[in-house]
């Protein structure tokens, strides 16, 4: 095999197949990229057997075959060459030289014969999105899945499409978030869940242009993300999602509204009172004009008035500020709407559209204080 | 006590005098920033025994006093104040409030009765360089100091004034590194050992500016730095320095001149095949127009040829290519000139006015490959 790249096309495709190069495994062959140049183009896969990535690479094929080169070490020569043309070519020992300029790498390889390739999914219908919306949509929901696989749903992502509306759901048992887009188009209804893992991993790959697209395919178990020269193939997770419906609710004793930049910015203020692992909830307390926010901890105290606009019940109520502050930073409004009921009961942040809801439960505090 | 501060002014004068916070220590009031105003001037100090900062900053006294608050809290604070007055006031017990905006702290502080002051040192002769050069200078030598205190000596710099030429010199007995500059001005001989966490955190604190000053006193155990409106005052290491001249030689077998960036990219693409701790020298391979480059690991194995012009002999030598690296980085000139002897002598990079003078030990290597 003897393959010609510029540098910068080998650079960008072999960090986009890095991405389901699994940090340990069982399997050493899954440490590898596969390039795959036998037929008319040159392909780079990898596969965790989760989750698995193709890519089509621009270069030029002078030889056909197919190696599987060891991924960090590629990925780190690659990285350090000069802006050049490389050549990667191959021996009958799997022996790959890669040279740029003057310098010359020399890095065993494998054959590629036990190299696990991508499951074949019949494709069918086809759910379109530009690669913003896509990135935004895992942006603004993935904080709030579970970091530990105690429960495997919660570490992923609902993606459900009921009459024509996209609705992406994420909770971890303290808190959900909720973003819903309409569709352009018609679409067939669907729920399923997506891994929290590929869903980051594709947020990295993804551009994130506005007038770029990704198609998207769901089988039984898997779903495909298609976009740019670009193939991402993951398993879905199995079973019955969260009624996340019946935890949500339209009642309300207490609606605040608040600038959110002073909002953050006076939260994230207060948590360097609080030592990692230290579970101090932030004080709210809300009254007619003022909410006042104070947080109380074995550093020292702290306590701040914000401005709002309130109608409604005075209220007192605790919060984990980490929650608080995950979902107002991805909240692009000026102003949030906070809707709260007592000091038990989870309070939503919302806009009127209901396009975000963001439910976190409140920390019980001790009221006198 | 009371004061008003601007935000900015606030945390720069914080910043500054972190730097001789120890982050371990067996008296608890040196973790704290000494907060005096009870002269007509706001002065924050800081102390680690061995280093001791002192800088006085832009705020209004409304009420005089003192007071030593925990530097790590202190400077958190700030950090995240909104950009407006912050007011530092303190009550009978020592308690800190902070106010910025609608935002208030309270945290313990202490009276400061115990805290550690400055040693007072007589001021004689006084070194004047530009902040640039002191800057420079310490980025130019200091990787070259030894980490581990076997020998205290190598932890530290030897400035040397001599004939009106500052010479600084450090060493970790693989390599030699040093710097020249003449001064402007007439000073009496000198030597000291200035030790390498002290010219760390000045390099750090200094804004390197041509145009700003600064002031260099050394007394028999200690060194000041006076600069903009801080003073750093530091022990010396005491001891006899190496006597670096006798391991300094003009004679040469070999003498190459070769490309900077190209020879430092050349070892920096080789090193990517060494693994931390795996001690692969790189292979130089000296002839005529050229020099080749060679390393092999477990990884693989990377050859590169770089055009040099050379005189005297061809020579087969291995280096530490880190050594190469840290002494390649930190000189300035396109084009380099290396000396060498035999594969067992040091080779010299230096310029033709010694201004520089980098000094790496070879590493033995087995000939036949």
């Amino acid at each position: 095999m003897k393959l010609v790249f510029q540098k910068a096309d080998l650079l960008k495709s072999v960090n986009i197949v890095m991405k389901a190069v699994p940090s340990r495994t069982t399997m050493p062959i899954l440490e590898c990229i596969l390039i795959d140049a036998s037929a008319g183009v040159i392909k780079f896969t990898s596969n965790d057997m989760e989750l698995g990535i193709e890519t089509i690479v621009s270069g030029m094929i002078i030889e056909k075959g197919i190696i599987a080169i060891d991924a960090k070490i590629l990925s780190e020569i690659v990285r350090r060459l000069p802006d050049a043309d490389v050549t990667i070519s191959t021996d009958a020992n799997y022996v790959a030289s890669i040279t740029c300029g003057k310098a010359k790498f020399s890095i065993p390889g494998k054959s590629g014969e036990d190299f696990a390739y991508l499951p074949l999914i019949e494709k069918n219908e086809c759910l379109t999105l530009s690669q913003f919306t896509l990135k935004e949509l895992i942006r603004q929901t993935i904080f709030s899945i579970a970091a530990n696989e105690n429960n495997q749903l919660m570490t992923g992502e609902l993606f459900e499409i009921r009459d024509n509306i996209l609705k992406v759901v994420s909770l971890d048992g303290h808190r959900i978030a909720i973003r819903k887009i309409e569709l352009s188009g018609t679409y067939s209804d669907r729920k399923v869940v997506v891994p929290g893992k590929t869903l980051n991993e594709i947020s990295k790959i993804l551009q994130g242009d506005m007038d770029k697209q990704v198609s998207v395919f769901f089988s039984d178990n898997h779903v495909i993300f298609e976009f740019d020269d670009t193939v991402v193939v993951s398993r879905l997770i199995e079973g019955e999602y969260f009624r996340v419906d019946q935890m949500l609710s339209s009642d309300y004793e207490t609606k605040v509204t608040v600038n959110k930049k002073e909002f953050l910015e006076c939260i994230d203020r207060s948590t360097l009172l609080v030592k990692e692992g230290d579970k101090k909830p932030i004080i709210i307390e809300i009254n007619d004009t003022m909410m006042e926010l104070q947080i109380n901890s074995a550093i020292g105290s702290m306590k701040e008035d914000i401005d709002i606009s309130k109608s409604g019940k005075d209220i007192l109520i605790g919060f984990n500020p980490k929650f608080l502050i995950d979902a107002l930073k991805v909240i692009d409004d000026e102003e949030i709407t906070i809707y709260l009921v007592n000091s038990k009961a989870p309070c939503f942040i919302k806009d009127e559209k209901e396009s975000y809801i963001y439910l976190i439960l409140p920390v019980n505090i001790n009221v006198s204080r």
